[in-house]
């Protein structure tokens, strides 16, 4: 039975399998946590970041505003389902503001924590999407570090902690447009500023994984490995569709697959996941985890327009995970 | 008034015209018939085809599963409504299994009685789409045929007997992507191994049927003509939007394409033809005729995910599409 | 505070803003006012124009019908809410039918008073779409003029007063398929003939309005300039979506643009907007006001699919514009 | 046997056709007559225009430079053949050059004698390609006028006398790229300011003029009807091959097309057409003609790098158009 | 070393290797033997097949004329090197024109002798390009028959032999334009009417061959197996170029590829392949070999504009291409 | 006068600039240097670095072989103009090779003399274009570094010294086909393995260089600045064109763009620049250069398929940047 390997967090929140569903995952009743208008100026808010925080919780959410400028805000909860929401975007401090700026977008948030701090990282506009990093210890002050790649890429995913004494990361080598394919990689630093050691982790494979796929949550360690939920992208008559699923990765070489889910976890079938801005996408972009009792929740985007919850725990996900793979 | 040339059904399932509607079609107001997750492996079961059987009703299903794989399931049936579905996939016995496989996918499938057999035909994966060709006696064992042709092509339909001695079928040529044109053609073959005699039956037209257009169920013999539904296909700004409308053939040389509707007959217009894998879909597989009372009863796909049911009568059908006809 | 300068109209539809919203335009609760199917042969009723007429409303619809092909209705209503729409499409007086004919399709049509005739404007066929004009004083006879422009051109928007002694018109160059860019221009015409000093007004910008614009309803003369609603469009991983916000034109070069709203006003959001023909559009046509109390009400289309209704106030929305300008 | 209907040319440039060469229109044999460096800024002189002046020639010439912007500069010659060609760029005096301006490219020019005056039109910048028109006297001072249509247009050709007593073009309205479409429009104008009374002349047909079609020179006027070269472009693995043809016009309504070639009259075939900066182009843009003999000498852009010249016989050239016309 | 399994001629044309060449496969010195305007009504002659015939040679040659209407001519010749091409098309004897016609293009011919007779391929207009299919005993009076398949298809090449007693031909199933794809399927008929047990032969590889790949002349037999030269299409920046290689297909089951040359053994080199209609393209259409001597002469089209000659022998051949196989 | 920073090179190839041209750079007279076939499997050889070594000449070549595959060998000559080139591919010892690993493609090699090694940088398969990085001291052993950035990269051009104590290269991101966009970007490395600080250096600009840009040869250090040529693209109705001009860039700050050519200095114009495998292509990967008479020798490839020279002096070609630049 699969372990966990990490921090207790009793106030994780939780709501149990409903009486008669069979599926390793299910979504939360109450979705969406986090409708489209919760702060003034939001056209919609989703594909947003959680982490325990003080014993509460924090996050870094994707807002888009009613230009329909993508933007980045803070935010608070008590409970990890009710938010207060920073009604202003957050604000990089950033010492190389002349050569790594000026900010144009940024979405697609995601937030680990490594020792004492908080990196935050991101979908960065650099004359194209490249990865934004900052770290906060706060959630107040952001202090921006160089972007981490060459453009264009997107879903850069941090690892919780060093791989072989450097900070490693998963990423989406993308174009500048809607991309049409995509396969993860990882990449080392020593320092968060120049990074190398590039390897390819994976590609797309048949059905909901098609035309492209991308890393979802910081990955969660656990004894049979990085447990880690990634979106996968299949294309229809009619567009996109966003789908997520999981894997394991190698604990010593994370670039290695060990087990991948071939049918995926959760597809859009609610009506929040089916309607929206973008119809038809599923997209996790953070999970909250106790490895007391192996409980997972994770968040993620519905439409490109709300924030929804699903959950899971670790030993039937990781369970799944290895009776459904194919690598 | 127009007559279907066939059998009775006297147990076809059937719905009354709904008090208030003039429309010619009618949909089921319990739609949709087949959910989703009718299956426990399925993420949706859609475009689909049912026959009579042994007085009861028997089925060959699209069922996509979870991987989002494309695969074919059997059907039984004892009011043509209420389905069992078999949860594993159709197996093909295939004596070519070498040359002709191996499968990969198969989906939209239509069956046809012809004397003692049923012929089932769906699109087939052979180094891209063509048209997989089975029989079958009893739903359980299917005899894998040649391909019909190379690829690419989609949508193949049996005439329900022989045309000037061959067997013969529809189908709508192809390429490998989802194609932004297609035509209706008409070939027959002597033993259902080896094709030729090519018609071309009929191409895109105005408004709902620009795009392409593709034969739907199994066409109906009437002393009018063979009378055939078929989708078709408008490119709008958003995607593909596919309706379903009627055309008569000559029924000694049914390429030639007596009457065929300017309008619709149904439009992607309720929530379940408007959301799902892909919205603004209504796909008709398959029909039910009982020649007594002239009833069909038509099986459609909605939003490539659910199965849906409409209904009308042959004489008030054919009278329409011949008042509403523009060849 | 800005004022409307133009007429009084006791009789304008209205309805106040809800409580608790704070938008400066909401949405009519009763939305949408007309449904897809208020004629018989009709798929879609939307992007349709409305004026005061003899005491009571008349308008031109956009009715698609259940062909799908795009034509333009008389309408009259007593309340500007309910309307009786003739069933069948308005019949154009030409002259010129042999050079300047035949009607294939017209769509999206404007309604401009200027003096006592009513000048129509519709997207055209003449081999690709262009701008098509008629006048007419009743709303039964329809004399057509030579169209205004050579294709390729669409959102053909009239001012209700000449300019500079001409009769002037906004318009959005485009191209024979479903447009991936487009800006406003304006020109003029000393007699509805021959048109000429094309000036260009304005562009795409980020967000809701970056892939293409076009002017809406026709301009609203305010102490402040022209008060233009227009719509624009942005595009997804699954389309388009059209949102609609305004702007204000000098009074004298009206191609000179004063202010502009960088949000947008309404975007896709409710069910009737975001599902139907083509899901995620809001386009505005029509605006109806009444100089007394400054109020607007603006006729749109849902989905390309039916006509929906918001309002707003002349001060509140010019002061709106000016804060939230970004030119 | 056809006649020009216009002045005397004695010293038009001329050369029999070789022996043995039963083509309607030979080549000249000393093509190119400009080379690409034949001013010191320029990467490429063609597509440019010619007309008797003061005894001897006068010229617009379209003049790439080595930043590959694509300016047009005044030229003059004794006997057509060989050119002085101005090294700097012409000049607009523009008294609308807030409004129509900035001047920002200008290609493929014609010039037209109507009265006393020159009219040039080229395509010319205005927020993407439309046709801009000037006059001048002297070729030496050009007075812009109002550009001719809103954008996207290319290929705008006068007639040398204005019909039903307005100004009269042709033009071939486009996108914002490499547009894979195009047919001929006329339009009238009764000041050179407002355009209108658009009429539609003829579009693409099979082979060579498959993809899209443009006015070349001047129409000449025949007893026979106006005679107009006119480009065609046809779309091979490798690209676009533009070949000339030609038609005859009514002289009343000149968008009556009376005959056309079916068979091109000069495709790309030599090496200063089939090697350059646009392989496989001919392109003709000016044409002289001497009434009295019935010659015609054609100038023509080859491979968009050089000026060619061909030679034809008006009676030869009408009869060959009579004869392999397909309209 | 590898023989030919055939007949003798040794009136093969013929041309040694040059002297310091150590090529496998060597052009003839007076490449293009037919210029692109051996007829009057030509615009380009290439990509056109040959048979020894009546102890002299006979052809069906592809003549693009000047209208660029694709239509194909018979030929013949004593030396099989100096062509008298009928100036006048083809004319095919069509009992089923109602059904099978109208000729609209034909082009690329293969020409196979089996039995007494010459089975003649080309691409054939059938709502698209298929396989069209005569037959001649004279080179004058051409019987059509069905054609072999549904479109899309191009490069139809027969086997000079039945193959498990059926005719035999391999093709490129294609799309409606210039396919950007194009694998080589294998499929047989009884009768030359009805065609099926369709199998895939061989798809693109890298390099040379990695867009699309496509049969070239009648498959030459040897003691080794199917002696097939075939093009490969790459894309570069500008393009596509057609190279042509070699392979040995299984002399029992034709479909199975023993061998293929990963290496071309001839692209576009000299002017005459580089330049022309279609720039850098080398495409094989048929060979003549004589048994005694092991000689192979290959006709192929240069840029698409003018007929070319090649030469090997069949020892040499097959050994290089058993020594270069990626299969 | 701009001086050369750098060493001695009297052996440097030369030749005086022809009679009257006005030229900042000429082209070698006996152009091509190297012909396609000079090794016995190639199809073609371009696009190649070159440097001084050992008193003579080495280099690293792109010889495409008949396969048409794209390999890298090595090259030595005594004068810099008559290469022996290694008919081997060069090849890599790679401790990690099963991570970066295995080579599949390395084409447009850059090499760069940094201390006492040579860093080798090509286009580089890993799951997609990369740069390859490789060192190197004899050119007979290449020791093959970590890939300096995720996929998709081309033209990684070294800079020969360190800049702020780092190693310094300019890259071009890039997507995975034929790139219709590109920009030049700067990165820094302490270690040949981690790479960040990324910078923006510049985009495209009108004509010439309008489609995307990339770095050509070493940045030769003058007291003026880095002196770069660089290649910039032309979308023309045929394709791409490239052709190549110069910038200064910051001493310092490499990232700073001082001066920037508007005019290109060489675009194709020659039949070995015209005519090839890519037609219009002038590619310049390396350039030899004396301090003592500041001449510069530029190594470019021509139309993909052989490699030229041309030559300039320093102080006059940056004198004629300064003059003509735009930035």
């Amino acid at each position: 039975m699969a372990k966990i390997i990490g921090a207790s967090l009793p106030n994780i929140p939780w709501q149990d399998r409903p009486a008669g569903c069979s599926d390793v995952l299910w979504r939360y009743s109450e979705n969406p946590i986090v409708p489209r208008d919760a702060v003034p100026c939001s056209n919609s808010i989703f594909n947003s970041a959680v982490v325990p925080f003080e014993g509460e919780f924090a996050g870094v959410f994707r807002v888009d505003d009613k230009r329909r400028e993508m933007r980045i805000h803070s935010a608070h909860s008590k409970d990890g389902i009710h938010w207060d929401i920073d009604p202003e975007p957050f604000v990089l401090l950033n010492p190389q503001a002349e050569e790594v700026g000026p900010f144009r977008y940024g979405y697609d948030p995601r937030c680990c924590k490594i020792g004492d701090e908080y990196v935050v990282t991101w979908c960065n506009w650099f004359h194209g999407p490249t990865i934004g990093v900052a770290t906060t210890q706060d959630f107040k002050t952001y202090y921006q570090k160089e972007n981490a790649f060459l453009p264009f890429n997107r879903n850069g995913v941090m690892f919780p902690e060093k791989i072989n004494g450097n900070y490693a990361m998963l990423s989406r080598p993308s174009d500048n447009g809607h991309t049409p394919f995509g396969d993860i990689f990882y990449s080392e630093s020593p320092d968060l500023c120049y990074w190398g050691r590039h390897r390819y982790v994976m590609g797309t494979k048949g059905g909901w994984q098609s035309t492209k796929i991308g890393a979802g949550p910081i990955p969660i360690k656990t004894d049979e490995g990085w447990l880690l939920f990634y979106h996968g992208v299949l294309t229809s008559c009619n567009g996109f569709v966003y789908s997520f699923g999981a894997c394991l990765l190698d604990l010593e070489k994370p670039w290695k697959v060990l087990y991948r889910t071939e049918p995926y976890l959760l597809s859009p079938q609610k009506p929040y996941e089916q309607i929206g801005d973008v119809p038809n996408v599923a997209f996790p972009c953070a999970a909250l985890t106790d490895a007391d009792t192996g409980r997972i929740a994770i968040y993620y985007g519905g439409a490109d327009t709300v924030i929804c919850m699903a959950f899971t725990k670790v030993d039937e996900v990781v369970d799944f995970i290895k009776k459904n793979s194919k690598v």
